[in-house]
């Protein structure tokens, strides 16, 4: 299967600590990097990542609190500094759009590539970006100021030729993409080998869906169908509900009940309150409602 | 002595490396912190470093490339959120102001305490800041847009008063302040004690300067009298002096001269192009010129 993983560069919530910084994730698929969110300190953890800037051409920004985009004019302004001449694309909340442009025009006059600003309704559910490859989906969410998550949904990929069938048939390479997309293969004596005897079924199709800062949304689920591997929000444990209620955020357990409603394969929980010293309270009840939990780590690579 | 020491929080130059952070420096001076140039990550280096937000008061802003100033909005944000009330003191060119409190507007609603922005003429050398243990000084710099160091200079302290002279003449503690401000001490029987005996010699003055980003400037030495450690930086070797004068910025040979002209005590080199794997060869180069040179690298501490 290409690869299609989340590189976790920061999972703490808005009060770095020793342990995490604040938010930034990159999700890798086929080759392109995309980065959701970017918090201080974004650039530093992808060097240390060794993920290349160069591959990394979309900027997903969920929501307009420091701790989710800070990091994004240091990364605008290295990349000008190195030289970069492609399109880097920002995609979020209308309101960033003044913001960011002023900080540019001062502080990275002559940036030798444009930052393309799309804006994004972060009350929809719709596709706001598309190639080859995969779909991304803003996700609404509920927080104190607009705010989405997104779902980065795998296309579906060709049937795999049977490796043996080519070799037993002699099977000329003019006619294998022919296979792929369905077609039957016939044999010089006018024969035909049926599709499904070549092939063997394409690789399932993946997704990850994103969703920081929320409040808990017991309908979130129906947003999620297809989802593989889920990040929600777990900024509290059960002891601080109430702090969950008044600040829009989830308990691990709310993130649990949203995995186990989407009926997901894993879930990871970030965006842990510095007062949580050993999150592993976090992970232990969630688990108590959806087992395949994990905790997310700055440096971490999760296969979606 | 009174502490008085310079924390490296970051001395790389604009583009952050695996090895060095932005320029951010904190100094230390009888218990007050003063942050100077505040790169992207400098709340989270001082976090590492221990040291003490609510110490500090005063951050001086050398110039406004991103690479000095990144990180203020970041810092100003988690001091907000975790509550603090005390004023915060910026020093930086004008036209930070503006940026600045857009950017405060924007991401800090509900800032708890007030940031009060100290506009610094760049070109002019003087006072903008004094308290009863030191004064802070502008040094006008040559850089590609208006650009100043500062001087921090102690002020002189009391002489020291024998411990062995008042347990010899039995001088009662309510005189102590009078002697060590120079008065003589009659004994009981009328005789008269000198002051000199008395007393030794108060501390000799530390100063501290800070300069960076500039050009060689050999005439830079005579703001620099008393001072007795130098932070110069050394962006560049001889092998790239093209790129120090086409920039503005300086090589380690320079850096060195000042502080030979200077008649400093030591010299600390930083604001190293990444280009520099191993920063030595800066080292060697200014230590042909000026002996009582050092690198500086990220949580080094140093004593003025």
């Amino acid at each position: 299967m290409e690869p299609f993983r989340v590189h976790i560069l920061g999972c703490g919530s808005a009060l770095p600590t020793m342990k995490h910084l604040p938010t930034t994730q990159i999700v890798e698929c086929r080759g392109k990097l995309f980065m959701v969110d970017c918090g201080e300190g974004a650039q530093l953890q992808m060097r240390k990542s060794s993920l290349s800037f160069t591959k990394l051409g979309h900027v997903f920004i969920s929501h307009l609190h420091g701790d989710h985009c800070f990091g994004l004019i240091g990364m605008i302004s290295t990349f000008g500094l190195l030289g970069r001449t492609a399109t880097l694309n920002i995609y979020a909340p209308e309101a960033l759009n003044e913001m960011l442009s002023k900080q540019i025009s001062f502080f990275c006059r002559d940036l030798g590539y444009e930052v393309k600003f799309h804006a994004v309704d972060t009350y929809k559910n719709q596709i706001i970006y598309e190639d080859r490859s995969l779909t991304v989906e803003t996700i609404p969410l509920q927080h104190r100021l607009p705010c989405c998550g997104f779902l980065f949904r795998e296309k579906p990929t060709l049937p795999h030729i049977k490796r043996d069938m080519i070799d037993c048939y002699q099977i000329p390479v003019s006619q294998i993409n022919n296979i792929k997309n369905g077609q039957d293969y016939m044999l010089p004596d006018g024969s035909v080998i049926p599709n499904e005897r070549l092939v063997t079924p394409a690789d399932p199709t993946r997704a990850y869906a994103y969703c920081s800062d929320t409040k808990y949304m017991p309908d979130l689920h129906k947003l999620l169908k297809g989802v593989t591997t889920l990040y929600h929000e777990s900024t509290y444990g059960t002891d601080n509900l109430t702090m969950a209620e008044k600040y829009n955020h989830s308990t691990a357990q709310q993130a649990a009940m949203v995995a186990r409603d989407a009926k997901v394969k894993q879930l990871l929980l970030g965006h842990y309150s510095s007062r949580y010293t050993d999150e592993h309270v976090l992970l232990n009840e969630a688990r108590k409602i959806f087992k395949n939990t994990r905790l997310t780590n700055e440096m971490d690579i999760i296969d979606v």
